[in-house]
C-alpha cells in the first residue's frame, strides 16, 4: 500500500500513451471513434481528479438584486399553466449557463403577485421553499393548505402534487430548493399535471400535517408506518428560533449544546425516522452569535446558503465575501468555507449531503477549530 | 400443511405415553431425574399451549386505595438507601405473589412526603414516571433536573443514575413503570448505587434535555447520533393534550386523523429514530370521546393502563370493570380487551410490545369495529 | 454521578424501613397483601441484584448418559400425536425441574426409531436441530425434505409446519434447540397440528431451500424480500469444516482470520440480511488448535454448548469440566467460562444473545488473554 | 388532483411567456444573463419531462471488434503509471462522445499482455472486473491476490488499493464497470497512486477474502463488523452456474425459483447485508432457457449486459438487435427492453439500481408477461 514519493508528471507520461502519432495509432484514434468508444488514458487526469475539482464555482447572489429581477418579472411575465412557476434559477458561473446552481442542485427566487394562482402539479423530484420575507401565501400540498411565512421551511417531497395562491394584493417572494439537476442527469424525473387552479383556497393558519405531527415526541397512532420523506408540510420558524436560542443559553450555562462555540444549529428531519426531510436534500438552520468566525471545513457535496438576518461574511477558498440579508451563496465540492458573524448571524443551509451518505461518497475535513 | 379435523384428546394420548407405569417406565422417569431431564411428552400441553394461555391473570386496582396505601407507608416507612425508593409494586393475582403487574412489567405506585429526597443510583433496567396528580418533585437523570407535574411522562432509561427530591411541605405520589419482572427473569440487570442525595437540586421549568430536544422536527447538529432510548427526559402534557385535541378536531373536519371513530391516540416515541422511547417499553396516551366503545383485541405481550381523567369501563375477557381517575389494569397476553368511555376518557398505556416486535414475537387480532 | 466509597449494608438498612414491627406497620404489610400489592423495598437486593445473579447454576450432562436415557425411551415410549416428540429436556438444576436448560433457552436429546415417525406440527417457538452423530432422518419444514447427517445444523423457525421421519432401520439421536422457556414465560406462544405424517417422504440429498440459497454471496431474484428467519433449512458439515479449516489456514499464514489465536469461530447466519439465523436464537460453531485455551468471558445472556469432536474442558466459575463427543453444558448469564483445548476440540453453541442484543441488556466482559 | 383532459400545448403557453419581445422583456433575459440566472419557464419541458427523456441512447457494441480494438491497443500502448489501465470506454453516442456507457456508468474492455503489470491505485469510484474469456491474470486488491478466470466477478470497492499482472504470455481481456461518470458529475471522486508494481505477485487460486467469506450461510466471528461493500473478491463462475442450474431444475420440478418462467437469475450481494455489493452498482447474472422471450421492462436508472454465452436478443425499444458471445448493450433510463433466447442464453448484467433505490427514485413497469 505504499504511495510514490515524487509527484507524476501525467502529461508526460499520457504524451507517450498517445504521441506516437504513428499512422498505426491515428488510425486507431480513428476506429475507437467509429466504434462509439474512448480509451481511458487520455484523460484519466480529468476523469479522475485526486480530488473532487468541480466544475461549478463558489459564487454568491445578492438578494437585492434577485428580488428586483424577481419584481420585473412579475410585471412582465404571466404565471401560469405550461411554464407553471415565476422561478428564476441561480445559474453557477462555471455550469455554462444552466440553470444549475451545482450540479445537483436546482436553487431559484420565486415571486407571485397579489392574487395569482401557480397551478397545482406534480413531479418525482424533491423540492422545498423557505421564507426569507413577506406572507400571505399558501401552498397547497396534495391538498393541505399551508400558509408561508417568514422563517418557514415548507416541504413539497416527490410526486405530491402542489400550488400556490396568493390571497393578498401584495406580492410575495421566496426561494425553491430542489433536486433537478440531478435528476435530469441521472433520468429519474416524472412530470404530471394537476388542476389548473390550487384545490383548496383556505387560508389555515396550520395545515393538517402540523397539526397532526408537530407536537415534540409524539407520533400519531394512525401514522405509525414510516414515510420516505417528512409528513411535516412546514417548519415554523416560531420552534426553529427558540430551539436555536435554547443552544445558546445551554452553551451560557456551560452545558453541550452547540456545534462549536458560538455556533447553534439545527437540521429539519422527518419525525418518522429522526433523517433528513427528503432523500436527497438535507436543510439546516444555522445561528451564530455576533464574532464568531467557524472552522474552515471541506465536505464532499453541495451547498447552497441563504443569510436570514444580520451581517457577515463567508470565505471561501480564501476569499471573503460580505453577506446581508437574503443573499444566497453555493459552496462547491470540496472547496473550503467558513462562515464569519458581524452581528448575530442567522442562515438557511441546504445541500445534497443525503445522495453523499446514503451512497457513501461523504467525506469531510476541518481545517482547524474557532478564534 | 393440512390440519387435523378433530380435535385431539392430548391427556388420553399422553396417558399412552406415560401411563404403561411398567417397572422399566418407573425406572426411566426416576433416571430422568437424577440426571436433570425432563421428557417433553408428559408436559407439552403446559409448555406449548394453542395460543398465549398466561398465568398472569387480569385485575384492576383503584386509585384510592393505591393512594391511601402509599399515604400510610409515608407515615411508617422511611425512604433512603438500601430500600432506595418507597415504591408499592402491584402484584399480579395469578404470579404468586411476587411484585409483578405481568411476566414482563413492573408497576407500582410510589410516594415522596414534602421535603424529602429519595438517593440516585442507577440500573440497566428501563423506567418511566407518569403523574396522574400533584407536584412539587424534581428528578434528577444524569445530573438533569427534571421537573414533575400531572400528565407528565418522565423517562429513565437502563444505565442513567437518577434520584428525586421532593421541594415542598406536601407529598406527591406517582406511578413507575419498570421492565424489572423481565430483567430478573432473564438475568440481565445491573445495580449501582450514585450519591446519597441528588446532584443539583436545582428546580427549573424544562430540564435541559426538553430544552435541547422538544421542538418538533428539529434535531440539533451536536446530537446527529442515534441512542438507544429518548434523550427526552419529559415528555409534557400540554403537548401530549394538543396532540389529542387536534386528532380529534381532524375527525371532526373528516380528515383521517385517529386509530378509529372516536378515539384519538399518540405514542411517545424516540425523535432520534421515531421509535419507542426505550427498547423494552411502550408508552402511549389514549382519548375517547364520550359514549365511544373501541374495538376488541387481542395482543401478545401484556399492556398495563392508567385513567388519567374521566369516567367508563374496560371489558376484559367479557368482564366489564368500572374505572375512574387513577384506576390502573392490567391486561395479560392474549386476553380480549376493550374500553368504553362514559365521560371524555383519557387513559395512559404502557406495555412490552417493543420486546414482542423486536423479537417478532408480536399478532394482534381485532375482533370488531366500533358501536 | 458518584457512587458511595463504603459497601452499603443492605439488610440492616431494610431491616430498618420493615422491622419496626409496630402494629400499624404489621396492618400495613397485610392490606398490600390483601389488594395485591408488594413493597420495593423488602425485596430490592433479590429483584435488582448489583449484577446478574442467575437461578440457574453451570451444569454438564454427559453424551453417553443421554443417549442411553434416550434409547430406552425408545423402547419404552411411543412416538406420535399428543405427545409429539420423543424429546427430553435438559433440566437446569437450579430453575426447580422444569425442563429448562436456562431462564430462555430450551436443549433435548430427540430420539427417533427405525422406521418411525414423528408427526407434524407448528409454534410460534423457533427451534433447531443439530446433529452430532448418526444419520437416516429427515425433517420436513414446510413441505421441504430436509436430510439430517452429523455436523448439520437444521432450522424449523417459528410458525413452520415440521415433522421428521426415519428412513432407516437404525435409530437416531439429535439435539434440539428452542425459546421454549422464553415462549412460555412471556406467553407468546401459539401451537398447531398438522398432518399426522409428514407431508413428504422424499429422501433427497438437498433440500429445496438449500438448493435456492447456498450459493456463497449469491442471492435469487426470486428472493429479495428480506424475510425474520434464514431461509436455509440446512447448514452443512461440509461448510462448517471448510470454513473452520481456512480460518486457520489464514492464521497460519499470519491473516487476521480468527478470533483470538487458535481459535477458530463461524456464525451461521441469515443469507437475507447477514444477521442471526432466528431473531432469539445465535447458533455458532468453534474450533480450537490443541492446547489453546480461550479468554475468560462473561456475557449478559446464557448459552450452551456440545462437543462435536475432540477432548478438552470448560471452566465454569473456576471449576474444570472434562468435556468429550457429546457432552453438553449450559452457562448461564454473567457466569466466567473459558475453553480448554486436549485435542483439536469442535463444538457447536447456542445462545440467546439475539434477544439480549435487540433489547439492548448484552454486554461482555473479557478477562485476559490466551495462555 | 384532478389533471387535465387534454394536452398542454407547451411550446405555445411558453411562447405567451416569453414571447412578448417588448424592449422590457429583452432588458429583462440580458440582465437575468448578466445575473447568472436563468427562468424556469423557458425550459420546464426540457428540466422536467413527463417521463425521464435520456440523452444517452440504446446501442450495441460486438464483442469481436471490441477485442480486436483492444488487441491492436495492445501493440501500440504501452500500459504503466499516468495512464494507469489499458482500457476503452464504450461511449454512448447520446454522450456527445464523452467515454459514458449511461449518465451513471463506465463500460470499458481492458487488455493486459503477457507479463504485463497494471500498477497500483485507489479511487473512491466503485469498480468490478467481469471475465467473458480468458485466464492468468491476478488482480491484488489491498494485498490479496484474486486469480481472474471466465465468468468470475471481481470486486474493487471505493478506496481499496488494486493492480494487475498476468502471469502468462498470452493477452487477456475483461470488462471493467464504474461509477465514473456519475462520480465526476457530483465531484466525489478522490484518487491515489499505489505501488507501481503490484504488492503481491502470488497467484493463488483463492483469495484470501474468498476463503474467509465463500462458505453459505456461514461467518466468520472475526467478521462481525457490517461492511459498505461486499467483503468477497471474487465470485467464482462455479458458484454461479451451480445456483443457475438449480434454479431451473427447481422450476421443472413445479417449485417457485426463478423470476419468469424459463429465466434464472441471481444477485451478487455483500454477505454482512444481504444487499448490493457496492454502494452504487448492482451485479446481477441471468440464464434463459432457449425460446424464452422475457417480459417487457421499463426501469427508472440504466442497466448495461453482456452476453456470456449462446445466442439471442435483445428488444429495446421495437427494434430487435442480435446478440452474440461476448456482445455488450445498453439501455438507458425508462426504455422498454425485453430479452429473446435462441439457445440457452447467459448474460451478466450490471445497473446504477442502488442509486436509485436508495435515493428513493426506483420505479419498473412491466409490460406484458412471456410468450
Amino acid at each position: 500500500m505504499t504511495t510514490t514519493d515524487q509527484p507524476i508528471d501525467h502529461a508526460s507520461v499520457q504524451n507517450q500513451m498517445t504521441q506516437g502519432h504513428s499512422p498505426e495509432l491515428d488510425q486507431l484514434y480513428k476506429d475507437f471513434a467509429a466504434e462509439h468508444l474512448n480509451p481511458l488514458w487520455t484523460q484519466l487526469d480529468d476523469l479522475m481528479p485526486e480530488h473532487p475539482a468541480p466544475k461549478a464555482v463558489p459564487h454568491v447572489w445578492k438578494w437585492s438584486r434577485l428580488y428586483e429581477l424577481a419584481k420585473r418579472s412579475g410585471d412582465l411575465v404571466p404565471v401560469g399553466r405550461g411554464g407553471e412557476r415565476r422561478a428564476i434559477g441561480l445559474a453557477n458561473p462555471g455550469l455554462g449557463g444552466r440553470p444549475y446552481v451545482s450540479p445537483t442542485l436546482w436553487a431559484a427566487i420565486q415571486y407571485l403577485g397579489g392574487k395569482e394562482t401557480a397551478p397545482e402539479h406534480r413531479h418525482a423530484q424533491n423540492a422545498f421553499r423557505f421564507v426569507v420575507e413577506g406572507e400571505g401565501v399558501w401552498t397547497v400540498v396534495n391538498g393541505d393548505p399551508v400558509r408561508m411565512s417568514r422563517g418557514d421551511l415548507l416541504l413539497t417531497p416527490g410526486w405530491n402534487f402542489h400550488g400556490h395562491h396568493n390571497e393578498t394584493d401584495q406580492p410575495m417572494a421566496w426561494i425553491d430548493g430542489l433536486d433537478i439537476p440531478f435528476s435530469y442527469q441521472n433520468d429519474v424525473g416524472f412530470f404530471e399535471y394537476g388542476s389548473e387552479r390550487v384545490t383548496d383556497y383556505a387560508t389555515p393558519n396550520f395545515s393538517r400535517g402540523e397539526r397532526l405531527w408537530c407536537h415534540p415526541g409524539l407520533r400519531p397512532l394512525s401514522g405509525l408506518q414510516n414515510t420516505v420523506s417528512s409528513p411535516i408540510g412546514a417548519y415554523r420558524w416560531e420552534f426553529t428560533d427558540r430551539a436555536l436560542t435554547e443552544q445558546l443559553l445551554l452553551e451560557d450555562e456551560g452545558q453541550p449544546a452547540t456545534v462549536e462555540q458560538g455556533h447553534a444549529a439545527v437540521r429539519y428531519v422527518n419525525p418518522t425516522t429522526g433523517g433528513d426531510v427528503m432523500p436527497t436534500i438535507r436543510a439546516e438552520f444555522h445561528r451564530l452569535r455576533p464574532g464568531v468566525e467557524t472552522a474552515t471545513r471541506r465536505e464532499v457535496g453541495s451547498t447552497v446558503f441563504q443569510v436570514f438576518e444580520g451581517d457577515g461574511a463567508v470565505v471561501i477558498d480564501g476569499a471573503t465575501h460580505s453577506l446581508e440579508k437574503g443573499d444566497m451563496f453555493v459552496i462547491p465540492s470540496w472547496v473550503p468555507w467558513s462562515l464569519q458573524a458581524e452581528s448575530r448571524f442567522d442562515l438557511f443551509r441546504f445541500s445534497d449531503a443525503p445522495i453523499m451518505e446514503r451512497l457513501h461518497f461523504d467525506r469531510v475535513h476541518i481545517d482547524g477549530g474557532n478564534r
